[in-house]
């Protein structure tokens, strides 16, 4: 398998990344991180959820920051839709892209959402179904694909079935996502690999967290698969709510500063990303969680 | 090329580490560090460095250091020799291996050591004689290989003229090191194959610094062209003075949670790695700069 010499990234900073800061973040600044990270040359953007703001209390501005977007051509804005009546909310401000999402560990979709793996995905057929008659693509977003923090390893049979799920109710394309961030390559490439049994290679998104520092090897791995599709968080942020004090999301400027050093093409601005970074960071009273943000804007001040 | 089953660490902290922190750290600390990390499983330790104390005053103990270290059978302990004159005051203390030093970058060379890198060399050429015929093997250290912070990328040919040169005054084996943290993984691939043209593959040790946070991506790389063995500093000690504030060495517990994620084999038991880790930070007033250590800790607190 050749590496592919292009790679498109979606940067979920802005939802998965600020979703459980504790401090609201006003809608303004994420509207301003967005027009950032699209003036950087990210192309997919998951800007916000439609989730009651009973769960997700940071995400409760979700209209005013998709309406509040200056939308930039060639982009693709994409939001979280747990449910029917969250998808009825996002449609009026005419997402490209919802998201919906399933769990590969069983214990952990019963902590998460109180429901049978299966369970949930039948719970989302409805909100795929509204997607495409709307003629709105649909993204599932798989998480604990290697591990899980109740259950520990997680079999790429599990993978494949949920994957099979996904397919099975229209999604058109899956993320890959090691959550907790205890992949390592061969790992990762086997949960790759199974969703492959369901998935074309241009349908996988690779989302791996750094909580211990593997992203950017596991990264690598996917490429080795094919895997030109990946999702990161600008100045690393977000996380897993499980993995206490660690590092969640790799950061989106350590994943360029990989990509481009293999000279494949990203459209992105490694500049214009860091200072990106530096904006949220700053508004967040911390510096970028990314090694080569850090490395780099240490070089800018000498 | 099938990836090693078998991995050896050589674990540079108590040196390469250490050198640089500005507070001395008492010999019976380095001492106690070089304890941990032999019972931890590390075989190979390089220990200290026979170098003037007025150019490295951390290491002004070095006879203190390795004379007070009870030492395992199977470990190797290797010793940083400047010079003829430190290799002389080295062999009383019966180092396994001795470390000379060269730089793939012309102009590193001129600023770090006052001399081109041939004239390096001819200065070590007495110093690899004479540990030879004293049966003492000899490693050869090789700086920018994939960049400088003076010339900016260093081609591969000039990795391969300074392993040439060392291979010409008798040096056994060689690090490839990315000291200043840019290299990915083509790049190191690259300086690796460069240097294969004067050494076989087990003679070659990949050392990455995780400035940019690509050191575990170019260590899959490396173990992906047959390397297998690494160099690595427990916790994240030390780094390169030219990085200024970003990380320098990888941490040698995210080395082992790659690898033993991949099922190959170290010898090593990453918990008392970390106990070690953990040891030698708290002496330091800081926590360990390792995401897999800290992940690890965090868990291990609930």
């Amino acid at each position: 398998m050749t590496i592919s010499s292009l790679v498109k990234l979606i940067d979920v900073g802005p939802r998965d990344g600020l979703q459980n800061e504790k401090s609201p973040v006003p809608a303004e600044v994420k509207i301003e991180l967005v027009h950032r990270l699209q003036a950087a040359g990210l192309q997919e953007i998951e800007v916000t959820s439609y989730v009651s703001p009973k769960w997700v209390p940071q995400m409760a501005d979700n209209h005013v920051v998709m309406s509040g977007i200056q939308r930039k051509a060639g982009v693709r804005y994409s939001v979280l839709t747990p449910n029917l009546k969250g998808f009825e909310a996002a449609l009026l401000d005419q997402p490209d892209e919802i998201v919906v999402f399933g769990s590969a560990s069983e214990a952990f979709s019963q902590k998460n959402i109180n429901c049978s793996i299966a369970e949930s995905i039948e719970r989302f057929a409805p909100v795929v179904e509204a997607a495409l008659a709307a003629g709105i693509a649909v993204r599932g977003a798989m998480s604990c694909t290697v591990g899980c923090p109740y259950e520990g390893e997680i079999a790429p049979e599990r993978v494949a079935y949920l994957a099979g799920l996904l397919k099975g109710i229209g999604v058109q394309r899956v993320d890959v996502a090691d959550t907790i961030g205890v992949g390592t390559p061969r790992k990762v490439q086997r949960a790759i690999e199974a969703t492959l049994t369901h998935y074309a290679i241009d349908e996988v998104s690779g989302h791996f967290h750094d909580t211990y520092g593997q992203a950017l090897a596991n990264t690598l791995a996917a490429l080795e698969l094919g895997v030109w599709n990946f999702q990161s968080s600008v100045a690393g942020l977000g996380g897993c709510p499980y993995a206490k004090g660690a590092t969640g999301n790799v950061a989106t400027e350590d994943v360029v500063y990989l990509l481009h050093g293999m000279g494949i093409e990203t459209g992105i601005d490694l500049d214009k990303l860091i200072d990106a970074g530096v904006f949220i960071s700053d508004f967040l009273g911390r510096k970028p969680n990314s090694r080569a943000a850090t490395a780099l804007i240490n070089k800018r001040a000498g």
